[in-house]
């Protein structure tokens, strides 16, 4: 593990030079830049098209296929209803400040942050102390206008006091916040003056569907919720089976208060969930667990990050499991075939940790949550979650609509059950609560046992009880003893019904792309050349184009042989690309090292008399020249992983040439 | 060509039988279901899903990777600025009016003509006419609560009126639809009222990006503007040359009115749309014109349509370029290639036309539009459009922006261009225009050489222009004399200069998928069976699974050889589903006619003696036996395209026997 971001041969990696180069090779591109550009929204061009097409292909292959999920594409237009429902519309946001005088928009927390970390510079200067620059956190991407450090010393104890809001800076609301500005008179260094007081700012985007305007809806900020809706159409798919997955690949929306940091945080992106409904009862266990109980993980958990330790060993997921760091099978089993799936598009191992959500930072329907984080010149970057979502979102959803969202298992023995029963007097009931009367029956039918006993309780000696019920008056209701009976029942149950618990990997598609364009990033060197060239060393699964074709030069010669091989790549499913511009055979290669393409044929007029080709190798530069068959079995064996290069050079004859005019450009 | 929808084998097609059996196996489902559900949002199920993924990947090897076009993957989020330049934002709407009294929202097109086709109706009857019930036309589907017929005679000059205003329904704007609205007297049928005076309705969904809610955007209507902004850089990654083609295959929005027509008239879309770049002089040509020349097509040009005529011969597409039914090679090169593309993926040959619009019908940026329309049984459906663009979207971006969307192309001679230059005198335009200056100068500069001709004309006489400048006042800006020279002028250009053209080949995904669905479905019925069992005889490459591995019944022995058959299948990448459920084999195969999968293995006690399985045919059901290795191979054989079932039955041996359970079950 490295402190500073490295290249793939542990060059220091210099972030604009790689950035200059995706973008001047269409990579990816700011969108709308001839209008100026939009922040966070990004296109790709066509190899990053390609890079994330070959992504998901693996994606799908190595869970959907690997796995028999069942994929479902739901919309991404959401009525307000269901996002009321699962808490989206009142617990996903953040806090944001405006700035009075020039009107900027700040986002709370970060503004704090920032204010008090300038202020801690300037008297750790003020007291002659090496100022050590913190990994760069992109969810923290430090806004360019900040105020310049001043040398002033603080008291210790006010030091002490900003160093203890820092550390605990995601823990406040926007109320607390604004009065930590309001203390410690924070002003935005660009005008001097203190920002509003935070309010919330929903990071969904709002839309009408229909002419009417009355469907208020929103953008999906994940693509999970449309999965939960159809989950009961889904088990009845499956055949009644438990446990299966559903999984989804789509794009999802959040309107981020201000941008930053590239590819990384960004308003529209795409994602790749998996929801895998588990039996809650007999520890989730998972059918396949002992397949991957051997794989090693950096496992970085809540204890460890509190003692302040953020180097562990690799641990086997067995292990894991078993000693309790990771909860159950299940969550194991996927931090396993997540670190799989990463390994086998390319990403560095040594730049793979997976990290426990805090209790504080975890998402508001999540039980457990690890992140599989990639480390890059941005710090480490969340780039896949996988979180226990307990049975929340099909019991909000179940409870809101009345579906049964639930799985019935026939039991092989009767079991006798002994529970609390909601009985209620329905001649009085209904007259008592007129049009709320479905609503309140609702809520009390969907009471917990816990909550049965607590009103049997209270029945014994009130007139009433009151209990919470959104939507109705006030959100209580009161009902009078007379209308209701609860007391503990026996009955024999041939069947158990239960909420399955949800286990939820999910993948940002494009923080992964961007991840592992840096991991396969390195620059070459060449004698007597002043820049180094850059190279990325895509796996051949992933590369965007697996093959550059070049003749030598635009000779009409040698065009019926580059087609042919074209076509006959593209029959086997290999993607090629023919480069017959007038450049050197050289730069040709250059640019093509540029776009990450692992083999290299060359067409030349000893191929016009002997039908033999050269090969080459985009990592090594080595070449081997044989006929057009042995070549192309080459490619075959290469591409589809059964070879390395190294095979393939110890088979095939050397060959020195063309390379050398690169040296004297 | 039929007049009625009717199955594979020529049945009469029921659509709600079809309807509940593709919502039934999960081919799609209404969104939001168990919220009641949007109108225009659906879901995909796991065999939709795999059958669209199946289609895209079709494609993307029809088009981007067989021609080599520069895929592209643009936000759907798109500013205002873009669409309104586009011209989106002021004609991408729909006429809507409002019940006064139950404040239903009425599409003013729709409902004037279901008034007056109600009325012509009451008249046949009332004069004891036979009633023809006309093609249904999605585009067009009728409300439910639409007007019962009432015979009641109308006077012959009526009727002509009528049938006038219905010949010309899609001709009339928002003012000339509210006074037909008017004059003749018409009400909702539901309320007996007559509707608001109708109003604009733009289609595109809105929202806010960022906090301050200062940039408003849409959700894109077409992925081509993505393209089009991207112009520049892609010339570039194409190292200047040219024609050449981008594509894009991702969602579109449209807030329909009130959608209706299940899977064609949605809000959310999937669409693949290519955008070809070409020059403009020099007639188009295309260089693999060649290779499609006698692809045969029907064509249906605008002469025809206006003559009534709906059938038509099919001539080959060398042919129609040729006596000019199509304009140029460009466009006839793509016809054709979308019809070889329909045919590939199972659309019915006998169902496919295209279509020219008439001129009313073409959307604003359109020079020429011809459809490939599919007949099902809501009536010929616009499956894919391919317009020529012109220079349109090229010409208005870069006016607004000023970013050079144009090719510059070295000239083998020099030529000497005699023209109309505009000069102003810089030192006196800037302070007379002040801040808009720059607005009123690149105004000046786009300027046509006829404008330019007619402005020189002017300023022989007049002291001074006036010409339109968009956001600059009142939207016109007059220079004075003394400020600019409109004059011709010879220069020597050895380079030239020009905005290309673009032909529009644009697939609605979604249609195309669900046209194919009707086209494949046919019932079987079965002596002894009281309903017809459904089947999908979708062709194996884009059958949404490959193969379905059924073990005779749960008995562990079975298990291992259907495990090593889906994994040694899964290796070949061919998907494969194991269904070990307890139903009959019968039952089980029948399940999965309805889900389209072509081949079928049973697994039973001979498998666990000699190793060999039996092949079943989902089209005739028709089995054959062997050992595994020549099974897989058959499999494959088929999948691929290589061998059909007969060629398999003529090579194996055929085998009686599971399939009867089916008749007595």
């Amino acid at each position: 593990m490295t402190s500073t971001a490295t290249t793939l041969k542990g060059q220091p990696l210099d972030r604009p030079t790689l950035d200059s180069m995706l973008r001047r090779r269409l990579f990816y591109t700011p969108a709308f830049e001839i209008y100026g550009g939009v922040a966070g929204l990004y296109d790709y061009g066509p190899p990053g098209c390609s890079l994330q097409a070959n992504l998901i292909d693996q994606w799908r292959k190595h869970f959907i296929l690997e796995e028999d999920m069942l994929e479902v594409d739901c919309t991404v237009l959401t009525p307000h209803e269901v996002l009321k429902t699962s808490g989206h519309v009142d617990k996903f946001a953040d806090w944001m400040c405006k700035d009075p005088k020039n009107g900027e928009i700040l986002r709370a927390d970060h503004f704090v942050e920032e204010v008090l970390e300038t202020r801690l510079k300037g008297d750790k200067e003020a007291r002659g102390q090496k100022i050590e620059e913190k990994e760069e956190d992109p969810k923290k991407k430090k806004r360019k206008n900040k105020g310049a450090v001043e040398a002033v010393k603080l008291e210790d104890a006010v030091v002490q006091e900003y160093e203890e809001i820092l550390a605990k800076i995601d823990n406040y609301n926007g109320q607390e916040l604004g009065e930590l500005i309001k203390k410690y008179d924070m002003r935005n260094a660009a005008t001097g003056v203190q920002p509003s007081p935070p309010v919330a700012f929903n990071l969904m985007f709002q839309t009408a569907i229909g002419p009417s305007s009355n469907v208020a809806g929103y953008l999906r900020p994940e693509t999970a919720q449309g999965q939960f809706l159809n989950f009961a159409k889904l088990l009845e798919y499956n055949q009644q089976q438990m446990p299966f997955a559903s999984a989804s690949i789509g794009r999802s929306y959040r309107n981020e208060i201000s941008p930053r940091a590239g590819l990384l945080r960004v308003r529209e992106f795409l994602m790749a969930e998996i929801e895998h409904f588990v039996d809650p009862q007999g520890g989730k266990k998972h059918p396949r667990f002992q397949d991957v109980k051997d794989v090693e993980l950096v496992l970085l958990n809540r204890e460890t990050q509190l003692s302040g330790k953020t180097n562990v060993e690799k641990v086997t997921i067995g292990e894991a499991v078993a000693n309790g760091t990771v909860d159950n099978e299940t969550l194991g089993y996927f931090l396993a075939r997540i670190h799989l799936f990463l390994k086998k598009i390319g990403v560095d191992q040594s730049k793979i940790r997976f990290r426990q959500h805090m209790a504080n930072e975890m998402a508001h329907y999540a039980a457990d949550c690890w992140d599989a984080e990639l480390f890059t010149s941005y710090g480490w970057v969340e780039c896949v979650g996988c979180a226990d979502r307990s049975a929340y979102d099909l019991s909000v959803h179940a409870k809101k609509t009345g579906a049964p969202l639930i799985v019935r298992q026939r039991l092989d023995e009767p079991i006798t059950i002994e529970e609390y029963q909601v009985t209620l007097d329905k001649k009085k009931f209904g007259p008592h609560f007129k049009k709320d009367g479905k609503t309140v029956e609702a809520a009390l039918l969907a009471t917990s046992q816990e909550k049965r006993e607590e009103l049997s309780k209270t029945l014994e000696t009130a007139d009433s009880i009151t209990i919470e019920v959104p939507g109705v008056g006030d959100g209580k209701a009161t009902v009078p003893k007379e209308l209701i009976t609860v007391a503990k029942q026996k009955r024999v149950e041939n069947v158990r019904e239960f909420t399955p618990n949800v286990i939820e990997p999910s993948f940002g598609i494009g923080r992964i792309l961007y991840a592992l364009m840096e991991h396969s990033y390195w620059t070459r060197g060449t004698e007597g050349v002043d820049e180094a060239r850059g190279v990325l060393s895509f796996p051949p699964i992933v590369a965007p184009t697996k093959v550059l074709i070049v003749p030598l030069s635009n000779n009409e010669q040698f065009r019926p042989f580059c087609q042919r091989l074209s076509q006959r790549l593209r029959k086997m499913g290999i993607s090629s690309r023919i480069d017959d511009s007038s450049a050197t055979i050289g730069k040709r290669y250059s640019r093509n090292d540029e776009l990450g393409t692992p083999l290299g044929i060359t067409v030349d007029f000893q191929t016009v008399q002997d039908k033999s080709i050269t090969l080459r190798d985009r990592d090594s530069t080595k070449q081997v020249r044989a006929d057009e068959d042995k070549i192309v079995e080459a490619i075959k064996s290469v591409v589809e992983g059964d070879k390395t290069w190294e095979d393939i050079q110890a088979e095939l004859p050397a060959f020195e040439g063309q390379e050398v005019e690169v040296a004297v450009r």
